[in-house]
């Protein structure tokens, strides 16, 4: 029987009672589930940050092409993503469902079990939550809780002219990712296994640079830092506006791993443009001040990380500019992945 | 034209600034809307309260018959009331909405202006959020952040037997004005228009205990506290779950209003039921050590409230009881709003 039960027959205590046994806790949980709020310490010395986002079935997923776990562990990586771009420690996470009638147990079994690993793997406890009926599609909103040392919090507003930019990771692979899932490419070159794996798993599973962020606020030398979610582009504009500066990127500096590119070239498309304004690649996007190359290094180096430094922030009346591959220079627009104006 | 506009038009960044050009903030805010995540100060030797709940389009409300002001006034009042059953005050909330494609800037503005309104009423700063698109119905999930002294929270699970129970303000009041959407009473009777309005504001702007809930737990007299918004019976029965107690409920005690007893007759329901397990009435339940009454009626009426003594807590093997008006005692069933399992 319990394999075929549903939510509605499990009904909204039996349901939050399974899903919510032997949640992941930490040391700063006073009380978790099950009590009209949760509490947690206010450690000494720290400030507390919040974020949330959401991930709404047919539009940042499908259910015919994503495991639940896969559903759980990215709902809880965006989030992980905002609260790395603060320099801060993810602490708590509270989880909030809308749910059709016909949802299964088993699926939210598989949900719960993708946040309860990502959570675990960032030392996060869940302390919380909410579960609604709806007649629309299933959807996990996650608050995120973390802290970080008093007024260390790295802003997007702290940028300044001359400052290095530089971004982690690779950029594209995401949007590689969600190519792939349009059917077969359009060019009719084979794309392998791995590099289909690559790239799917860059766009289902994100990796929050959460170890890298909080080294990076470590090092002081940080002035601006956000992360990459509506592109490059879109997401170096908000750091530009916040900080009251231009920025000149060198395109030939942009990392784009080997299986972006395999893809983008099956599908005909310039492996730039998604590094530039493919979205969700959840790496982190900062600027840190000229002559400290090497602590950024270091302080990335030993958080298991990589960072490249893809410009140079300057005066505000330049804008934006990227520099191509033949050093000519052009304007940047600020190209991005608007959540409500463009269908997914 | 702008009065025209649809969110698509305006995009989500467009939107945003709209929606949150000027929200409330406070003291505690260092960052709010606009950065990855906000950031908030940790006053020294408190703890951090945190809760969610979500407000669903033909679940929770319908647009034909709630203004957008009472939709975001109940969506951070029902939150308002979370953090009040703790004796905690409220301090800053996140808005994560989930837009249907068609709804207009007209309904999002009248959403916003009752969330300002009920957050500037109670001291709270709106730091942030998130926008969604969805093909369902439209969503407002709120997550509030609170504080409270440090190990001073006040549980469910802290009653003990022989403690007073009480309630504050009146039961039944939302229930009996969920009664008067539909349709005609079946009775013929006439309710006038002044009960009516009474009982459907009870239903649509709920008014959150916050200062009775923070003054009851500066008495160091709660022993457990919850928020009745299940019904009376069924969170007495999540106080008596998590305490480890029996309860018996005096029910002539009771308080129920003479706009909710007119509505009950003229709907042909008993007044009691109502207020027993109509739910969402969003006062506190709690329990307080014996001896400590007249502690409890100063603290209520400094803060403006009123309380009722309903019961007392009792050995956990005699369960729930109910004394009649009779003086006959009864078995008290945990009937209550299951969210799940009961259509709207």
């Amino acid at each position: 029987m319990e394999h075929t039960a549903s939510t509605r027959e499990l009904g909204e205590f039996g349901l939050i009672a399974r899903l919510t046994s032997g949640l992941p806790v930490n040391a700063g949980v006073i009380v978790g589930v099950g009590d009209d709020a949760a509490v947690l310490t206010c450690p000494p010395d720290t400030d507390a940050v919040a974020t949330c986002d959401a991930q709404v079935e047919g539009r940042h997923f499908v259910r015919a092409v994503v495991t639940p776990e896969q559903v759980g562990r990215k709902a809880l990586a965006v989030n992980l993503s905002d609260i790395a771009a603060m320099g801060a420690t993810p602490r708590a996470a509270l989880v909030s469902l809308m749910l059709p009638a016909e949802t299964s147990i088993e699926w939210l079994d598989g949900l719960y079990g993708g946040l309860r690993a990502e959570a675990a793997e960032f030392g996060v406890a869940i302390i919380g939550g909410n579960v609604a009926a709806t007649s629309g599609p299933l959807i996990v909103d996650v608050t995120l809780l973390g802290q970080v040392a008093r007024g260390r919090a790295v802003l997007r507003s702290g940028g300044g002219v001359g400052d290095r930019l530089y971004v982690t990771g690779t950029l594209g692979a995401a949007a590689a990712g969600l190519l792939t899932f349009g059917g077969r490419s359009p060019t009719g070159r084979e794309v392998v296994d791995s590099v289909l794996a690559e790239v799917r798993a860059a766009h289902l599973t994100p990796q929050p640079r959460v170890n890298v962020g909080i080294a990076l606020a470590n090092t002081g030398a940080i002035t601006a830092m956000l992360d990459v979610s509506d592109g490059l582009a879109a997401d170096l504009a908000h750091l530009c506006a916040r900080s009251e500066v231009g920025a000149l990127v060198d395109s030939a500096a942009l990392p784009i791993d080997a299986a972006t590119r395999a893809v983008a070239v099956a599908y005909g498309r310039d492996p730039l443009e998604l590094a530039m304004s493919g979205g969700e690649d959840y790496e982190l996007l900062f600027a840190a001040r000229a002559g400290t190359d090497d602590a950024v290094a270091a302080a990335v180096a030993a958080a298991g990380g990589t960072a490249r430094a893809i410009g140079w922030l300057t005066e505000p009346a330049l804008g934006m500019r990227v520099r191509g591959e033949d050093g000519a220079e052009a304007q940047l627009l600020a190209r991005g992945w608007d959540h409500l104006m463009s269908p997914t």
